[in-house]
C-alpha cells in the first residue's frame, strides 16, 4: 500500500522539535560556555587530556549512528524510518541530557563549562533511549518516541545518580546503569502502550534477505567498535588496556557461541539471522560491569559465551512466552540482548567483587573530570570502609534499583504515550516508511480510496 | 534499456589516465623524495608531529571514499558509476594536486619532500572536485569529469593562495576556500555545459527507497566524521578541542532543524529524503570558518540551525527557481549544501572577527609545516596591523573572491567540456551504469536494434 | 530453489564449535593471564606502549569484519553466508592462533601473559584463513572451512617462524608471510578438494548490480584502512610514517591503473566490477614487504601500478587459463589479488635490499614485545653479517618457502576436506544462503518435492 492517508496528523513533530531547539538555543545563550583557554602549558593541560578521548568518541558515534541505525533496519519497509528516527533521537536526547546534566552537575557560578567529556556523558544518556526504542520499533510514531526520550533522560540521570553516586556501584561499561535500565524501561513502555492486546503478526514485520543482511552489517559495525564504548571511561593505562582485552575476548566468545546455540536450538539446524544479529553482541553487554576489574581472561570468555546462550534462549523461548502470557511486545528483542546479559553481568560483578583482588591502579567512571576524580576517591574510601561483601551487596542492590525503577518509570511513560494527540499509527500503517517519508515504495500501486478509509481507521484505532 | 550502444567511445579514458599516471611516475622519479630520517630523538621530531594527524587523515578518507561515495548513489541505476567516479576522481585529483602544490610551495633544491601533511593538503584540494561533480552527476562522461578535475585543481590552488596567503582570510575548516569555491565552480561548469537547454526529468533520475537508504547511510558516515575534517588543521590543544565541539554542536542542531524545516515545508508534512541527506550536513559546512575561534557554543548551534533551514529552503524553492529562470541544472543540490551554508558561514565569520576576542593560543591553517608556522605568524602580524574591522572586511572580500573567481573559472571549464571528443553521454543513456560498466542490469531485456539507434542519437546530441 | 533439503547434515558445526569453545575455556582457565599491573609510572610503562596500537587494531578489525566481509558478498544469494562465515572464521582462527602462539612463543613459567599485541599477531594469523577461503567460497560447507582453518593456522605459524625468525626475511606488511602463503594454500585446497572436475558455471554465481555495489563498498573500506594494516607493526616514528606514505601512494596508483587496465583489456572498453573490486587493493598487497624500507616514493607508485596491471591481467587471462588447463578453481580470484602482487612485492624487496641504503632507525615485525625487540636486534646482526646480497637471496628463498610449503600444505588439507562427514553441499545447492540460514529467499516459490530429490542428490554428489 503505497499511498498513506493524507489525514494522518504530522504537524506535532515539527512543532515539538522546533520549540525544543528554540529553548535549547536560549538555554545555551544564557548558561553555556566553553572552558577558558588553559593557562598552563598546552600539552599538559586538563583540557587536552579530555579531548584525547576524541578517537573513542568517534568510534562510539559510528556505533550509534551507523551501526545501531543499520541494525534496526531489519524491517524491510521501515529502514528509512529506523535509520532516521535513531539519528533524530540520538541528537535530541544528547542535547536534552546536556541541559539536564549541566543543571544537575556542572552548574558553577551561573555557567556550564562544556567539554568533550560532558558531551560524551550526555551521549551515554542518549544510548538508553536508543535501546528502549527497540521494544516498540515500527508501531510508535516519531512524536511518541520523542516524548519517551523526554521522559527517559531525566529518569536515567536520576537512576544513574542513585546507582553510581549514592550506592557506589562499580559499572564502567554501563551494563547496569545503561543496558538493564533501558531494557526494562522499554519493556515497561511497551506493556503500558499496547496494554493487553496481543500484537498480531504484521505482514511487513518479516525481514527479507536484503534487510537482514543490512542489519547484520550494523551488528558487525557495533561488534568492532564495542571495546571503545566499554573502555572510554576507564583510566588510561592498565585498567583501560584490560577493559579492551576483556571486551574483545567476551565478544569473540559470543560470536562463536551464538552460532552453536542458534544451530542447536533451531529445529532444522539452520542459523537464525536474528540470533546472529543480537547474540554476537551479548558478550559486550555483559562484560561492561567487570571489564576493568582484574578478572582473569577466562572469566571474560565465559561471560561472553554464557550471555550469548542466554540471548539465543531468550529469543527462542522467553520472548514468545512473554508475548503469550504477559502480552508483552518486544519488537527487537531488547530483553534478550540487553536485559538477560545485563543481569548476567551484574551477577558476575557480585562474584568478581568478592573474589577479585582490588586493583589499586584505579579505574572509575567519570574520572576524567576533576569532580569525577574526587567522586572516585570518595568511592574508593566508601568501598574501603564497606568491605568486599558490602560492595557485592551494593552491586546487587544497584541491579535491583535499575530494573525496578526503570520498569515502573517505563509503565508510567508508556501510559503517557497513549495520549491521542501523539498519533500512534494504526496497525495497518505500521512498519511503513511511506507514512513519514516522501519515499517511492517498490509497490507503486496507488489505491484510490484508501486514504479516507485509513483516516477513519486511524481515528478509530487511536482511542 | 540494458544494452548500451557499442558505438559509444570509451578509448579516451584509459589513454588520458594512462598518460597521466606515466607522467606522474616520471615526475616522482625526478623530483619527489621522503624527508630524511630525522636526526633528533625520534619522539620529539617534527616528522612524528606530522604523522600524529594520521587518525584524522583516516577519518577524512572514510568520509570521502565511503561516505561521500554512498551519498552520491541516490540515483538508482547509477550507483556503481557514482561510487567509482568519486573514487577515481579523488585519487586523480590528489595526485595532480600533489604535483602542482609541490611545484608551487615545496620545491627546495630541486626536490619535493613528501609527508603526510602535504598529502592531506592535496586531498583537501581534491575535495573541491568531488563537490563540484555533484552539479553534473549522471549527465557527464568520466572523461569530462577528469578534464574538469584537471582544470579545477590549479584554479583552486590559485584561489586558495590568494584568499589565505595574500588576503589572510581565516578559514580553518575550508568553508570559503573549499565549499564556496567548489559550489560556484560546479554551477559554472553546469551552466556552460548544458547551456540554455532546460534538462527534462529523466526517468532514471528518481531515487528508489533502497537507493535513498544507501545515500542516507553515506550522509550518516559523513556526519560522524565531519569534526575530523574541520579540526584536522587546527593547532592541537584548546583550538582543536573547540573546533571539534563547535562542529559537533552545529551538526547536531542541523540534524534536528532539518527535520523541522522539511516537515513544515513539504505540503503533507512528510519528510523528504533529499532534505535529510543534505540538511543534516549543512551545519558542518557553515561552521568551518569560525570553528576554532572563541565563539560561544550558542553561536555554533545557531549556525547549524540556520544553515539547515537555508539548505531545505534552497531545495524547496531556490533550486527549482534557478532551473526555471536561469536553466541552471544542479543535480545533487550542491548550492543548497555547500553554497548557501558556505555564504552563511562566511557572513558569520565577519561578525565573529568583529565580536570575538582574539584567541592568543594560535590556530591557523597549515601550521603543521614550518613554512606554515611562519606564514601564520606573518598572518598574525597582518591581522594585528589591520585591526578587527580590517580583518572582517578581508573575510568578506575572501568570500567574494571565492564565489566570483570560481563561477568564472567554472564557466570557462564548462565550455571546454563541450568538446565532442569528451563524449558526453546522450540524454537517453544518462544515469545508467551499464554505459560504463560490465554490469548486469535488473531489467534483462535486450533490445535488438537499440545500439545503432543510440549511436546515431549519441552523435546527434553531442553537437 | 527456495527450500533446501531437510536431509542436509547440520549437526557437526555446533558440535565442532562447541567442543572448541569448551576446550578454549579450559585452556584459558589453566594457562592464560593478563600482565601484572605495571609497577612503573603508568605513562611510560611497556603495557601502555602496547595498547597505543589500539587505533590501528580497530582499523584492522573494521577491514576484516566489515570490509572483507562485504567484499565477499558479491555472490547475490550467498551474501549472508559470506559475511557470517568470514566473521565466524575470524573469531575461530584468532582464538586458535592465540592458543598455538601462546604455547609456542609466550609460555613462561606455566603462564601465557595476554596483551593487545599478542591478540594482534593472532589476528594476523587469522587473516591467512580469510584469504584462503576466497578460493573455495560458496562451494564449501562451514565445517570444511573450520577444518581448513584448524589446519592452516599451525601451518602458517610454522611457515612464519621459518621465514621471519630462521631466514630473517624482512616483511613488515605480511606480503610474503600472509598474502603469498594464504593464496597458494587456498589454491592447493581448491585443487585437492575439487580434483579434476572443472566447475561448471553455476546460475547463482553471476553477481547482480546490487551485490557488485555492496562488494565495491567493501573494497573501498579495505582500501581506506589498508595503511593501518601495513604499518601497525612498524616502529613508531620515521619507519611507520614512511610505511603509511608508501602504502597510500601504492594504493592510489593501483586505483587509477586498474581503471586503465580494465578498460583496455575488456573488448568494449567497459570497466569490469571484479577488476575494480580487486585491482584497487593490489598495491597494498605488493607494498607490504618494502613499505618501511627507505625506498623512494616513485617505487611505491610503480609497485602499485604494476601490481594492478598484473591483477587485471590475471583476471582476464590467467584465471581462465588455470581453470581450463589445470582445472584449478579460484572463486574470488585470490591468485590475482594476493598471489601475483605478492610475488611482485617479494621480487621488489630483493631489489630494494640490494639498492636501498639500510635504515638505521630500525623497523621490524614484532618489535613491540621485548622478545621481538631482541629478535630484531639478532636479525640486525644477522643481516649485518650476511651482507645485502645475502639478505636479497634470503628474501627470494623466503618467497619460495612461502609459496612451496603452502601449496603442499594446501593440497594435503584439501584432501582432508573431502571426508564425507564434512558435508560439502551438492553443486545444485551451492551459492545459496538458505542452505545454512533461516532466510526468506526472494523467490518464494516452494517446490513441494524438491527436498527428497535434493537429499538424494546430496548423497550422490558427496562421494
Amino acid at each position: 500500500m503505497a499511498v498513506p492517508p493524507s489525514t494522518y496528523p504530522r504537524h506535532l513533530l515539527p512543532l515539538f522539535l522546533g520549540l525544543f531547539q528554540g529553548a535549547l538555543l536560549l538555554f545555551f545563550a544564557l548558561f553555556v560556555t566553553y572552558d577558558e583557554p588553559s593557562a598552563q602549558a598546552e600539552d599538559t593541560s586538563l583540557a587536552n587530556q579530555v579531548y584525547s578521548t576524541f578517537p573513542f568518541f568517534q568510534d562510539i558515534q559510528v556505533m550509534l549512528v551507523v551501526g545501531l541505525g543499520l541494525l534496526l533496519t531489519f524491517l524491510p519497509c521501515y529502514g528509512f524510518s529506523a535509520l532516521t528516527h535513531n539519528f533524530l533521537l540520538l541528537n535530541f536526547s544528547t542535547q536534552w541530557a546536556l541541559v539536564l546534566q549541566g543543571l544537575l552537575h556542572h552548574f558553577h557560578h551561573g555557567q556550564i563549562h562544556l567539554d568533550l567529556h560532558k558531551l560524551l556523558l550526555s551521549e551515554f544518556a542518549a544510548v538508553t533511549v536508543l535501546i528502549s526504542v527497540g521494544a516498540i520499533l515500527g508501531r510508535a510514531s516519531p512524536c511518541q518516541l520523542l516524548v519517551m526520550a523526554t521522559c527517559e533522560i531525566p529518569l536515567y540521570l536520576a537512576s544513574e545518580w542513585v546507582i553510581v553516586t549514592c550506592l557506589g556501584v562499580l559499572d564502567v561499561g554501563g551494563t547496569i546503569t545503561i543496558h538493564v535500565f533501558s531494557c526494562y524501561f522499554g519493556l515497561g513502555v511497551s506493556k503500558a502502550l499496547f496494554k493487553a492486546t496481543q500484537q498480531p503478526l504484521h505482514p511487513k514485520e518479516a525481514p527479507t534477505t536484503s534487510s537482514d543482511l543490512r542489519s547484520l552489517v550494523g551488528t558487525l559495525i557495533l561488534w568492532v567498535f564495542w571495546p571503545s564504548f566499554v573502555a572510554v571511561l576507564c583510566q588510561p593505562g592498565d585498567a583501560q588496556h584490560r577493559a579492551i582485552l576483556n571486551t574483545l575476548l567476551a565478544m569473540s566468545a559470543s560470536a562463536i557461541t551464538t552460532v552453536v546455540a542458534s544451530s542447536l536450538l533451531e529445529r532444522d539446524g539452520k542459523l537464525s539471522p536474528g540470533h546472529l544479529q543480537n547474540g554476537s553482541l551479548a558478550g559486550g553487554v555483559a562484560i561492561g560491569v567487570v571489564a576493568d576489574m582484574a578478572v582473569p581472561p577466562v572469566a571474560a570468555l565465559a561471560l561472553g559465551s554464557l550471555s550469548a546462550v542466554l540471548c539465543v534462549l531468550g529469543f527462542r523461548f522467553l520472548t514468545p512466552f512473554l508475548a503469550r502470557k504477559l502480552t508483552l511486545h518486544d519488537q527487537c528483542g531488547i530483553h534478550n540482548l540487553h536485559g538477560l546479559p545485563g543481569i548476567l553481568g551484574a551477577a558476575a560483578s557480585v562474584v568478581a567483587v568478592l573474589v577479585v583482588p582490588k586493583d589499586t591502579s584505579g579505574s572509575h567512571p567519570s574520572q576524567l573530570s576533576p569532580a569525577g576524580a574526587n567522586a572516585s576517591e570518595a568511592l574508593e574510601r566508601q568501598w574501603g570502609s564497606r568491605g568486599v561483601s558490602g560492595q557485592a551487596l551494593y552491586q546487587a542492590v544497584g541491579l535491583a534499583v535499575a530494573a525496578g525503577a526503570s520498569l515502573l518509570a517505563g509503565l508510567l511513560t508508556g501510559s503517557a504515550l497513549r495520549l491521542p494527540c501523539l498519533a500512534r499509527p494504526p496497525e495497518r500503517l505500521c512498519f511503513e516508511d511511506s507514512l513519514y517519508f516522501k519515499i517511492h515504495d517498490q509497490a507503486e500501486s496507488p489505491e484510490p480510496d484508501s486514504s479516507a478509509e485509513e483516516g477513519a481507521l486511524a481515528l478509530k484505532e487511536q482511542v
